[in-house]
């Protein structure tokens, strides 16, 4: 296969099963994409990454382009050859880092001028550099250069945001050419404002893209107010394409955003928690660092098939994280991308199976269950 | 097998191939022994220890002790549980460590005083402390409590020292009892004084040990002191017993004790070094960190079979040890430890063939090479 495409298998509700195809390999969606900011999914090796069950990664064009530069990256071969991944890889647009990270930041019709949080270098990124940059670190999903609308915002203040974001996306897909086997993303802005969401999918459309993401969402306005536009937003973007809500986040986002129609996600949250103790069962959330642990000979998840619960009882998960030992951060980021992948093996299921409404219950009674009974 | 043994199949001068057997299984002599101090060796998954070869680990009774401690780790199943390694461990006896780390120790015929160097609270540790531990550990090979010299010494001071050494081997056979499978090793002292080492042999064998270490090197005197100790205190030692020289070395110092009659290695050399960005090589010692590096295509070492060399360029792995990746630290031990491990079966292979002698030249003549020029 040298194109890319998506195909949508069964349906339950407003979610969607199926598989982006890229000439790298297929991605089964729902997807979740572990993230690899500079050239590695932090604590792991790229085939335990692939063990866990994930089929893409992302990568995070500011950091890249700052260390070690995208045109180093490019002469060694590009990313996939460089981090020692050969699926398919999502780079963002460094939209969102450069005015997250970035010293020094001016913002102006043309793109961002900064200064790298690394070495204080002055830097440009705009459109057309962005979708260099993807292009040289050879992305196959790539994404349109955005300014993620800062929360809260005024009604006129997203607007002017989001429609700086909808020209941006149009001298994207300029830039970005016809290069068969890769894809362009366009990304939907208008904060919590309907009438704005529904104006930049139009615009979108009008420009037209591979697949479509929904941003501007997790940044402060609470679960509760990102499924109030997640009722509206995934209906606005055309049926036929995958939808991407990026930067999302907690299981409970996941199983929420995937009912009401989301195909894609990335998020740091299961490898930064790996590596501060925290990790995700099927029973919520546990802190390996509480001293409740340090003499229970149990697995954090009898149930769960990763190394780390395979081959660790929760007295030695919590001893190495005390101890500040390596492996630590890597049992655990291993054990958060698994339940990760199998949260969304189940979500892809249900939604095959047509039980999708029955998989969140239990899904959530497991959540609110809370963690076994100290010894 | 229940019992312990040792087997001697090959000899090339003074060196020794065999194998020790243990009810967990054998290790293969020459042996290099990777040091897993606090319950891990660092930066790598027990898995991946093997995975380079490695027959046996070493853990450290004096970290292990403290945290998360020894009876703890008793009450979970053991060190080979704890840790998820099934081979053979064996463990140091907290002598070298309680001096060299722990908080106002004070020295007596009964053992040592200290306080913890993690929390201040105070211990002792004596040669019946030390086998108590080190079998609630579960080790499968056991040192004898002692004192590791300090160097240099006079004379009189290594005496006294070596001779308190010796009376704590007493009372550490005595107190380590009837273990079947499980083997206790005695401690040769006596800095580098040939009479004196003469005598601590002799103090050994008298009391009868199923192997014997040699204690007191790589602490500051040299390799050319080093060897000249070695030149003579292996000889000093059953031939029918394993010797380990503990605490060494660099690559260089394996190769020469070999040729001296050692048969058993511990080091911290190639996983630390692993993580501040140094690599063993055949063509010696390579400083990722070195801006050469930046956009070299070529793997560390062309002709190396781990993953850091199978599936990274040096370019690679400089920009994750520049950006702080745990990544860099554990592709550089797994470079590290694959390295020595390859040394040891080189050695093997040649006591084998009876060309130590050549394999000896080739090791120096690669190391004095140096590393590829730069591209």
């Amino acid at each position: 296969m040298s194109h890319f495409s998506f195909e949508i298998d069964s349906r339950d509700g407003l979610a969607r099963r199926g598989r982006i195809v890229t000439p790298r390999g297929a991605i089964a969606t729902p997807a979740f994409m572990p993230v690899g900011t500079a050239g590695t999914v932090k604590a792991m090796l790229p085939g335990s990454v692939a063990a866990t069950g994930a089929d893409i990664v992302l990568g995070n064009t500011y950091h890249l382009m700052l260390r070690p530069g995208a045109r180093r990256i490019a002469d060694l071969g590009g990313l996939h050859r460089f981090m020692n991944w050969d699926g398919p890889i999502l780079t963002d647009s460094g939209g969102y880092q450069v005015m997250s990270l970035a010293a020094l930041r001016r913002i102006s019709e043309d793109g961002v001028r900064f200064r790298s949080h690394i070495d204080g270098s002055e830097h440009m990124l705009g459109p057309e550099s962005s979708m260099e940059i993807q292009a040289l670190l050879g992305a196959d999903i790539v994404m349109a250069f955005d300014e993620c609308t800062p929360f809260p915002a005024e009604e006129g203040v997203a607007a002017e945001s989001m429609r700086l974001s909808m020209r941006w996306a149009r001298r994207s897909r300029e830039a970005f050419g016809d290069r068969p086997g890769y894809a362009l993303f366009g990304i939907q802005q208008g904060s919590i404002f309907t009438d704005l969401r529904e104006e930049s999918s139009k615009s979108l459309q009008e420009i037209g893209f591979e697949g479509y993401a929904i941003g501007g969402l997790a940044v402060g306005e609470g679960q509760a107010r990102m499924f109030e536009v997640l009722d509206t937003a995934p209906g606005m973007l055309p049926d036929d394409r995958p939808r991407y809500l990026m930067g999302v986040g907690k299981p409970d986002d996941l199983v929420g955003a995937v009912a009401r129609g989301v195909d894609m996600f990335d998020c740091v949250l299961p490898s930064r928690s790996g590596r501060t103790g925290q990790a995700f069962t099927r029973r919520g959330v546990v802190n390996i660092r509480n001293a409740r642990h340090r003499a229970d000979p149990r697995p954090l998840d009898p149930d769960c098939a990763c190394p780390a619960c395979r081959g660790y009882s929760r007295a030695y998960l919590h001893h190495v994280n005390k101890a500040g030992e390596i492996i630590a951060s890597m049992l655990l980021t291993w054990h958060n991308l698994h339940y990760y992948q199998q949260l969304m093996a189940g979500l892809r299921d249900a939604i095959g199976a047509g039980t999708l409404a029955r998989f969140t219950t239990a899904f959530r009674a497991g959540q609110a269950e809370g963690d076994l009974a100290p010894l």
